[in-house]
C-alpha cells in the first residue's frame, strides 16, 4: 500500500508493505491460480488450462499502475486484471484463456485477496502485541509495589501501584490477542460465489472446488459466499479498533504521567527522537502521540465498516468499495500505535522518586479515608467522619501534613489519646503500605495473564 | 429511559422501559443492597447495618427527578443517590448510615447498574432475534426454489431463489445470537473497585465480597475492576451495532424489492400502517424505514463507544460519561429495527409471479453465460463467447427474447444444427431450473442454521 | 424533549424543554394553523375553514403519548396528528375538516416544526455564548500579562500569558456567534412542498401561500422545498458541532491546568459541586467533564447528519428519520457544555503564584532560545547555539538554574566577559518580561474581538 | 500523495497529485523561503542569509522518503526537513544556516504547507463543480417539462418533471460553490506563531513578517496563530463533506433510476466502462458507485476533524496529527465523486418513454388527489374523498385505469353526470399537464441559480 507522508509517519513500513498494491495484486493472482488448479482437480476445466493459467499468475509480469488506472472506468480492479491475465494466457494457449476466472466474479477475487493480505497484517499485530504484553508484564512485576498516585477525573485520588497500572494496561491486550485469533478464525474465509453467490456455473462441483481452494490457501471455507453478509469481516475490523482503543488508553496515561509537572514517566531518549527544533530542552512523547493519533482515528474507520453493511442485493454499490478502501487504515493505525508503544515501553523511564514526591506533595490528604477507618474503630464511624473532615480542612488551611495535624488532634482528644493502635497509625501514612492492596491485585492479575 | 418522540418512534416501548430512569435507579439500589449484604456476610459491616440499608434500597421511595437534577452539580448520579440513601438509613439507624456505599465508589454502582439493565435489554434482543430467525428460515424453506432476480451493483444479474436470499438474511442473525451470548458472558460483570480500583478499604475481604455480589446478581466476577479498561463492554456494544448492520442489510433489500416498479415484496397491510395522508394509493415500507434509520445511526453510536476508550488514569473525565449516555441508543435502535422487521416479515407479501415477470422482462439476457457454456461444448469456448456476444446484441437490437434469437442462429449455423442437446437447451431458459443451484444452497444453509 | 438521566445530566433543563415533545407538537399545530390562514388569505380554502382549524390547533387538547405511539405504525408523527386534528375540526365543521393539512405533506409540517423549535434552541446557545465570551474577554484583559507556561505536545515549552490563552479561547466562540447567525439565516426556512415538492395542489398560489406563511412564522422562504436537499440544515447542525469542539478545547486546557500537580486553575467551589463520596479532599472539574463529554459525542452526531444526506428521490426512507432523531442531541450537548463552562469560568480560581512556580520549576530551561539570541549577538549564532546546548546540559546535570550556569559561563568566557548587555541579560530570565509578547498579542486579539 | 489502489480507484489523478508528498514538501520549502525573505525585508536576518536559504528551498534536492522515514522518530516531518535544509545551507554559508526556520516552529511550516496544497485542491473542486452545475442546469432546462414519477419513501407518489429533479440536484452544488469560497477565504490563512504562538523571537516585527509572508503567498493573515483553535480549518473540511453529501444524493437517485426495472436513466456507454466479466448484458452505474463510496466515507472523515478539535494547550498531541492525516481523504473523495458524476451526467441517457411508461403502469392512481379535487368542486370535498377512495379500490381490484373507472362512475352518478368540466377532466390524467407545476418550479429554480 502506498500512503501519504502523514499516514506513513503514523504507521510502520511493515504494515504499509502488507497492504501494498503489489501485495494485493499478487494475492489476486494467487486466487486465480488456485481457482484454476482446484477446478482442474475436480474436472471442471482441462489440466492444461490450469497449468497455462498458473504459469502467468505472477504480479511482476503486469503493469500494476495501468491496472489501477483502468479499474476506475471498469468499476473494479478485477476486470482489467482478468482481462490482462486472459490476454497473457492467450499468448500461449487460446483455449486455456477462456477458462481464466471461470465460474468466479470480481468480488470473489478481490475479497479473497484482501483476506490473504489481512492474514499477514494480523501476524504483524500479533507479534507486536506479544512483545508489548511481555514488556508490560515485566513492568508490572518489577513495580508491583511501587507507590504512585491514582487519579480519578484527572485529580489526585489515593495511592495505587505503578505495577498495578501496568498490569491493567496489559490485561485488555491479552484479551485482544485471544479475540483477534477467534475473529480471524471466522473471518479469514474464502470468498467464492460466482456471479451472484450461487456458484451456478460450477454446479455440483462448486462446494468441492471451494473446499479445495480454502485448504490450499489455508482459509476457512464457508457454506456459501459472504458477498453482502459481511458481519464476520466487520467484527474482525472492529476488533482491531478495540485493540487500538486499548492502546490509546495506555498512551493517554503515558502522556499524562510524562507531563513536565508530573514527571513520573518519560519516553526513552534516542538520537532524533522527540526533539524540538525551537526548544532544545523538550523531550516530546512521540510514541504516545502516534498511539493517540491512531486511537483518535480508528473509531471513524470502524464506523465506516459498520456504515457499509447495508450492501444491496447480491453485491453492494458504493458501500463495498467504501469498506475496502477504509479497511487498511485500521491496521495501519493499530500497528503504528503498537510499534510506537513497544519502543516507548522497552526503554520507559520510571521515576519512582517523583511518584513518591507527587503523593507526598498532597500532604497526606489521600489517606483521609484510611484515617477515618482507624479513628472510627475507637469513636464510631459517624464521629470519625466528622473529625476527619475537620482535620482535612485544618491541614489544608495550615499547609501542614495531615499526619501531623491528626497526631496533634489525637493527643488532644480524650476519647482517642492512648487508644489508637500505633503500628496501624504508622502504616496509615506509609506509602509502601498504602500500595500493598494494589500490589496484591497486580500479582493476582499477573497470575491470570501469564500463560 | 425517557426518549424524545423521534427516538420513541424508532424504538419499542419495551426497550425504552428497560433503560428507563427508574429501572437504572432501581438497579443502583440493588447494587447498594447487595453490597451491604455481602459485606455483612464477610464481617466487614454489622448485620444490622446491612438490614437497615436493604430496607430502604427501593427506588419508589426517592424523588428521581430531583436526584437527576442534583447529579449535574455533583458530576455523578451516584453522589446524590448515596446521599439520599444515607439520609434514609440514618432516619432509622445512624450507625448503619455510615456503612452505606462502604468501600465502593460512584463508578462501581453506576457501571454495575448499567450492566444489570443491559442484561434485560439483551433478553429483549434475544427474543426478537429468535422470532425473526424462525420467520426467515420458514420463508427460506417455503421459497427455496422460487426464482427471483439476483442483482449486483443494483443491476439485474442472474437468477437466484428468494429462499436463498431469505436464508442469507438469517445467517448473520444466527451468528449474532451466538456472539451476543458470548460477548454478554464476558461483559456482564460486576464493577467493584472502590475509590481507585484497588478495593483497598475492604482489604483481604475484597475478593470474597465481589464474588458474593457477583453470585447474587448473577454476573461474572472479574479479578479486578474494569473502570477504565472497558474493552469487553465496548465489544458488547459493537456486537449490537453489528446486529443492527445485518438488519439494515435486510431492510435495504426489502425496500428495494418493494419499490413499485419491482413489486416483488410488500410489507403487510394493516390499519394505520404505512399510509400517506396525501396519497391514498401508497403503501410505505415503514418497517424497512425504521430498520434503515437504526442502521444509519448505530455506526455513529459505535464510534462513540470506541472514541471513549482512552479513559484517563483510574476514572475517565468526560469519556466515561459520553459512553454511558450513548450506550442505550444502540439497544433502542437495534430493538426498534428487530420489532419492525418482525412485523414486516410475519406478514410479508411475496409476489412470485412478479418475481418471474421481472426475470422474463430481461428477454433471456440473464442466461447468456449458460448459453455460452452449452454452445461452447460443441464449437469450443472462444467461438461460443464471440457468438453469444453477437446474439445478445441482436436480441437487444431486435427486442426479441435471447432464446428465439439463439434458436434461429443454431438452425442457421452448420456447426451447431442438430448437434445441440435439446433437453439441455430447454433447461437453459427455464426459470425453475435456473433457480436450482440457489435452492440447493438454500437447503445447505438451512441445514447449518437449524439447531 | 424527554431524555434519559445520562443525557439530562450532560445538558440543561432549558434546552431539554426546547425540544420537548410538547414543544414540537405545538410547533406542528402552529404550522397547520398558519397554513390554513395563509390558504384562506389567498382564496384556496374558505375563511371559515381556516378559523375552524385554527381554533383547535392547540397541543394541550391532544394526547401526545398516544400520537407518538400511533406514529410508529404510521411511519410518521404527522399522520396521526393530522388525523386527530381533522377529527377535532370535524366535531364542529365537517366541511372545514376536509381542508386540514390541504396541499401539504408530513415532511412539511415536521420539518417546519423542527425549524421553529430549533430557533428557540439557537437563542439559548446565543445567550450562553454571549455570557461566556464576556467572561473570557474579562479574564483575558485581567490576565493579559500573567505569565504561564505554554505547553506543546503536553510538555512545558516557553512562557506565554494566561490572558492570551483566554483570548484564544474566546476567539473561536466569537466566530461561532457570527457563523451560527449566518447559518441560521439560511437554514431556518419554511418547508412547504406538498406531496412531492411541487406544490401542485396549490397551483399558482403556492408561492404566495409559502411567502405568507414564512412571514407569519418569521422564517426564510426558499424558492422550493428542501425535502431531500438538506445541505443548509446540515450546515447549521455542523456549526453547532464546531462550537462544541471549540468548547471542548477550552475544557481540555481547563482539565489539564486543574490537575493537582499543575494547579494553575480550579473550578469554583460550591455546595454539592464536584465532590467525591469516597475522597473528601477532591474537587472534581465537573464543568470540564460535561464539556468534554459533549465534545466527545458531537462529532458522531455530526457524522449522522452528513450520513443521512443521500435521501432518496422526493422523500428519504430511514435517513430523514435518522437525521431528525439525532438532531436535538447536538444542541443538548452544546448547551450543556456552554452552561457548564459558564459556571466554571464565572468563578474560576486562577492561581498566579502557581503559574509562576511551574515556570520556575523548570530552572530557566524555557529561556534557552532567548539566551542563545543574546549570546549570539556577541559571538555569532553558530557558536552561541553550541554553547547554549552545553549550558542546558550542565544546568540539568547540576540541577542548577540556567541563569546561574550561564552567568558563570559568561564570566569564564573571554569572548563574552563584559560584553553582554546586562539589562537585556536580566530581562532574559524575567517572567513578566517573558510574558510581554503574549500580552501584546492578547491586547491585539481583544481589540479585534470586542464589538 | 500516494494512495492505495482502493483509494486511487475512487479518486482522481489530479487530486492525488495535489496532495502528493512532493507537493507538500515543496510547499514546506516555499514557506521556509518566504519566511527568510520576509525576515530579511524587515531586518530580522541578513539579506545574504535569506538568499542562501532561498537558493536551496527546492524539493527535488532532497530525499523525500528519507525525510518521511526520519519524521517518525522525530515526531514531525518539519524536524528532519529543517535539519536537512540547514545542512544544505551550511554547505555554502555557515552563518546563514543558523537563520533557517528562525522564529518559527514545526506547526507553522506544516500547517502553512497544507493550506497551500489545499488551495490547489479547492481549485480542482471548483472547476469540477462548475462543469457539473452547467451540465445539470442544461438537463434541467431540456427536461423541465418531461414527466417522471416522483417517489417518496421509495414508493411511487405523484408526477414531477425530470428537469425539476435536475434543478434540485444542482441547487445545493451552487450553494456549495459559494460556501466553499467563503470558507476558503477564512481558512486559507498563514500559520505563523513560533514556538508557542506568541511570535516572541520576532518581537515587534512579528506582525509585519506575517503580513509580508501572507501577501507573498496569497493567503489571509490572521491576527494570531491558529495552532490549536482550528475552527475555520475544520469548517472548510466540513464544507467539503457537505458537498460530498450533496453529490451522494444525486448518485442515490441516479442509481435508483438506473435500476433495470425502472430504466429511466443510464450512465453513458464507453469502452471498458461499467462492464461485468461474468455478465456481458450488464451496464453497471460506476459513476454512482464512486460517488456513493465517497458520500459513505466522508461523514467519518468529517467526524475525525471534529474529534480532533480538543487540541491541548499550545500544540496538540495526537489530535493534530490525526487531523492532518485524515484531511486529504475528504478532498480525494469529493473530487472522485465530482469527476465520476461529471462523466456520467455529460453522457447521461434519459429514457423519456420509460419515464412515461412507469407512470402509466400505475393505472392513474397517482392522479387520485387531483381527481378528488375535480369531483369535490361538484359534490363537496367530503363526499369526493370517499368516492375517490372507492374508485381507487375498484381500479386496483379490476386492474383497470383509474380514468376509465372514474369516467364510468361519473356517467352513473346523477350528481356528476354532465356537470364535470370535460377539459379539466382530460387534463387530470394528462402526463404533460401533470408535470406543469414541476416545470414552472424548475424554471423558477433555474432563474435563481443562473448567474
Amino acid at each position: 500500500m502506498s500512503v501519504s507522508l502523514f499516514d506513513a509517519f503514523l504507521s510502520t513500513p511493515e504494515m504499509i508493505a502488507a497492504f501494498d498494491d503489489g501485495a494485493v495484486v499478487q494475492a489476486m493472482f494467487r486466487f486465480e491460480e488456485t481457482l484454476a488448479r482446484a477446478q482442474a482437480a475436480h474436472g471442471l476445466i482441462p489440466d492444461s488450462a490450469a497449468r497455462a493459467i498458473a504459469g502467468v499468475c505472477k504480479a511482476p509480469l503486469y503493469d500494476i499502475p495501468a491496472l489501477v488506472h483502468a479499474s476506475r472506468r471498469a468499476g473494479s480492479l478485477a476486470i482489467p486484471l482478468v482481462k490482462e491475465l486472459t490476454a497473457a494466457v492467450a499468448l500461449y494457449d487460446k483455449e486455456a484463456s477462456t477458462w481464466v476466472h471461470y465460474g468466479s466474479t470480481s468480488q470473489d477475487v478481490i475479497d479473497s485477496a484482501m483476506v490473504l493480505v489481512t492474514r499477514e497484517a494480523l501476524a504483524l499485530l500479533d507479534a507486536g502485541l506479544a512483545t508489548l504484553v511481555d514488556t508490560l508484564l515485566a513492568l508490572a512485576e518489577r513495580h508491583a509495589g511501587t507507590p504512585v498516585l491514582a487519579r480519578t477525573l484527572m485529580q489526585p485520588a489515593q495511592v495505587t501501584s505503578f505495577g498495578f497500572k501496568a498490569a491493567l494496561w496489559a490485561a485488555p491486550l491479552v484479551r485482544s490477542q485471544a479475540q483477534l485469533k477467534s475473529c480471524a478464525a471466522r473471518a479469514l474465509q474464502l470468498q467464492l460465489g460466482g456471479a451472484v453467490g450461487t456458484r451456478a456455473v460450477m454446479g455440483a462441483q462448486g462446494a468441492a472446488v471451494a473446499r479445495h481452494m480454502a485448504d490450499e490457501l489455508g482459509l476457512a471455507c464457508p457454506a456459501v459466499a459472504w458477498h453482502t453478509q459481511r458481519d464476520e469481516w466487520v467484527r474482525l475490523g472492529l476488533e482491531v479498533a478495540v485493540l487500538t482503543g486499548s492502546l490509546g488508553k495506555i498512551a493517554t496515561d503515558l502522556a499524562l504521567m510524562a507531563q513536565g509537572e508530573i514527571g513520573e514517566l518519560a519516553e526513552p531518549v534516542a538520537v532524533g527522537r522527540g526533539g524540538s527544533s525551537a526548544m532544545p530542552h523538550k523531550r516530546n512523547p512521540v510514541a504516545a502521540m502516534i498511539a493517540l493519533a491512531a486511537s483518535g482515528r480508528s473509531p471513524h474507520a470502524a464506523a465506516n465498516l459498520l456504515g457499509a453493511m447495508g450492501q444491496q442485493h447480491e453485491r453492494g454499490l458504493g458501500n463495498w468499495q467504501a469498506e475496502l478502501a477504509g479497511w487498511p487504515g485500521l491496521f495501519l493505525s493499530a500497528h503504528g500505535a503498537l510499534a510506537a508503544l513497544n519502543e516507548a515501553m522497552a526503554g520507559l523511564q520510571v521515576d519512582e522518586a517523583r511518584m513518591r514526591a507527587n503523593i507526598d506533595a498532597l500532604g497526606g490528604l489521600v489517606f483521609g479515608e484510611a484515617l477515618a477507618g482507624c479513628i472510627g474503630a475507637v469513636i464510631g464511624r459517624p464521629a470519625a467522619h466528622t473529625m476527619v473532615e475537620e482535620l482535612t480542612r485544618s491541614a489544608v488551611a495550615q499547609q501542614r501534613h495531615l499526619a501531623e495535624v491528626a497526631s496533634d488532634a489525637v493527643e488532644q482528644d480524650e476519647r482517642l489519646r492512648g487508644r489508637i493502635d500505633l503500628a496501624r497509625w504508622q502504616a496509615l501514612f506509609d506509602l509502601d503500605a498504602a500500595a500493598q492492596p494494589a500490589a496484591a491485585l497486580a500479582h493476582e492479575v499477573l497470575r491470570t495473564l501469564r500463560p
